[in-house]
């Protein structure tokens, strides 16, 4: 086992990978920016390396600076956490020259499902349903026009080297499309450096339904059951909740088998999440993309499962062989996860950072867990992502997990900033929500437009 | 299931008490003293009672302005925590006549218990192995000669009608037993007006092992495994963990066995502990008494069964059935509980109350539960127990449960006044403790004079 890791990360998931650590007796190496000196993750590590001025680029996406503090401090590993480095393969591999364990698959796995148009191939050579689309890139509008009559509108056009919303255009009719091709390829072009496109069908209405995998050195691939994450504000998850109220056990079988088969076929290493869209009708799931990395929802799965998904990317790093096998793995109860965000619902959403001057986290009973990154009287800086805590809560049942959730929320004081605690709470109260009857356009479309009149 | 119900209890149980209440979309009403008016159970609940100053015979010990409190409120039953009037026969009754349910077994099965050397002829009748001993009382000294000769030396005598350490003494030889039978039996008459003793030979050395048991109205009984609270301090439990390292799966069965035998044999309703001496070498358990009411460490059974033991004993009281079987009940790795005073250890243990100026309790990651009533800015009265939180841990196997036990001790922080942390941090990195090799004296007899000696 590692005797020492470098977190490369902030906020709640930082605390988080520092807390795995050290009840696996490693010692721990946080990086922070200049507006992170006094914060959470900053304090709970062994030692604290400052790594640049505030600005994401300056520090936490500046990989020198990362891999010099990994260096300097001789961290034997270093964990990405979400977002910043942790999809970035040319980090991987510069760890890897380096040789410092990146703790996550390598670069080459990253690349391959990076590659959109190339993760789809993958997935269909090992017989894992995609959305039908296009047999790879598409080069020209008269192309495209053939194969969106086939499908039948609407259908999407996406970039190949997409991400982050660009090259991406929803097309409701032939008429429609040329001219959206024609500016999604120039804005793929400018953006990626590559204009390449892929049509897929659009699939609607749909639940945003993952599987939780984890892939150890030795070949062994385990899936943890699924999470629903369709609540959605502009693809931005709210909410999430484990397992989801429109999978049974048969659909489950299917859709976790996929996902093995799925990260199989690419030899995945560590965990990963393959994100399908289900048409619940139907019952039939289709593959979107593979989240290469942990997740900010990770704790759902953890809760129904009883694996601690950090732990085991630790050990899986370091070369041990996953703790669970397949048939270990049950689905105990339901969980429920809320990220509580610095930021006004009643004016967009805007971020809304400042001094926290008073805190009380709800804790104790049975299934209730707060992963966060605040305390009192600490400062939410401006520089980053406003998700300040995460609140987890583990039910006998769905309906016993929105109660707690209720109870939770209700118990929750962050005084001195604007949150999203009564938006949350006013979500889970929602007759919807509790019916678990939403898809991914509800937030949107239902929810939102009725809690801004009743706002206004 | 009950609209409303009141809490007759302060602290964190209480608290522990209308969480649970409010997750069953049941209204809470708190009783709270002059000196708890700023208390976390005072502030959760729906609704809050003054009842009186601050001494508990003024407040929580009064039972009519409890009564009071929960006829005004409308109250339908009575949560007693543990404490107070959890055990008072009297109170129940008094409960039973106003037609408002008390949350317990009743009045009757209370005395049953209540009376030592009833419990232990009941047991011995349900074939439950009790400490070897007299049968009933011995009524004078020659008598209790001719049976500690039978017994073999040490013995204690104990008031039948004993309590708190009054009436009870431990006797190495015959010489020392006259004098010790007059003293006991005189102290036992001053203090309970009766002066009946029995005699019990001496386990040593021995493990403090108990049984949770939950029994509902309708006979079903089931016993939730054991914990092991050797660890004690002037018979103060100190830190409690489930399973035991010195039970097996056969003696589990056993063990578990002999308490639903013993709560069956009473006809026993609601949550319940059978206390049980075993004496590690022969595998030999011996019945020591039955506590009638919900304990401070039900969260290790909690954590390791996943059963709500504060819900089930609301759902009990309401007239439903048990929510487990036997054989749904399964044991899942292991878990331990701290509890954090404000005392001094460096001072004999003296209590410290005072305000808190600072606070931060750990949370987030797998398996870790904090019950505690006190929040940032919080001041702890002088007048009732010293125990202000505990933190409760579940690994996947005991080392994984003292690894996070160390995690969260040493992010714990309480500012303003002192407390045990850094003792409790002492104990789970003692070499014994960590070994799991200690029994009901270790604490007194061999960690705490070496932890004054090297803190003098």
């Amino acid at each position: 086992m590692f005797k020492k890791i470098l977190i490369a990360n902030r906020g709640e998931i930082a605390v988080r990978i520092i807390r795995a650590a050290r009840e696996l007796g490693i010692n721990t190496v946080a990086v922070y920016s200049e507006a992170d000196k006094n914060s959470l993750h900053t304090i709970l590590a062994d030692e604290a390396i400052c790594i640049g001025p505030a600005r994401s680029t300056d520090s936490y996406l500046n990989m020198n600076a990362v891999l010099s503090a990994a260096i300097v401090t001789g961290a034997e590993a270093i964990h990405p956490g979400f977002g910043f480095l942790s999809e970035n393969s040319k980090f991987a591999t510069m760890c890897e020259e380096m040789h410092i364990k990146f703790i996550g698959p390598s670069a080459e796995i990253m690349d391959k499902m990076g590659d959109k148009i190339n993760a789809r191939a993958e997935m269909i050579a090992a017989n894992v349903p995609v959305i039908p689309g296009s047999d790879g890139e598409v080069f020209t509008a008269d192309q495209a026009l053939e194969v969106a009559e086939k499908l039948g509108y609407p259908v999407m056009l996406k970039a190949s080297a997409g991400g982050g919303g660009k090259g991406i255009r929803k097309v409701e009719s032939a008429q429609e499309l040329v001219p959206a091709f024609e500016s999604a390829s120039q804005e793929a072009l400018a953006a990626f450096g590559n204009g390449a496109m892929y049509i897929e069908k659009v699939v609607y209405p749909a639940r945003h339904i993952e599987v939780q995998i984890l892939g150890d050195s030795y070949g062994n691939v385990v899936h943890l059951g699924e999470r629903d994450c369709s609540l959605q504000r502009n693809n931005q998850k709210v909410l999430e909740e484990s397992p989801s109220i429109a999978i049974g056990k048969t659909l489950r079988g299917k859709i976790g088998d996929a996902a093995v088969r799925a990260a199989k076929a690419v030899g995945y290493e560590n965990a990963g999440t393959i994100e399908f869209l289900l048409d619940e009708k139907t019952s039939q799931f289709y593959f979107m993309e593979m989240n290469t990395r942990v997740q900010v929802e990770h704790p759902v799965t953890e809760f129904v499962t009883g694996v601690d998904i950090v732990k085991e990317q630790i050990r899986i790093a370091a070369g041990q062989e996953l703790s669970v096998t397949q048939d270990d793995i049950k689905i105990t109860g339901h969980a429920i996860e809320c990220r509580i965000n610095a930021e006004n619902p009643k004016f967009n959403f805007a971020p809304s950072p400042g001094k926290i001057t008073d805190l009380y986290l709800p804790s104790g009973g049975v299934g209730l867990r707060v992963d966060s990154a605040v305390y009192n009287g600490y400062t939410i800086p401006p520089y980053y992502d406003s998700m300040i805590a995460k609140i987890i809560v583990h039910g006998e049942n769905r309906f016993d997990a929105l109660m707690k959730m209720q109870r939770a929320l209700y118990e929750l004081e962050i005084e001195g900033v604007t949150t999203n605690v009564e938006f949350q709470m006013d979500l889970i109260c929602d007759e919807h929500v509790i019916a678990g009857d939403y898809d991914t356009s509800f937030l949107m479309e239902t929810f939102l437009p009725n809690y801004n009149k009743e706002n206004d």
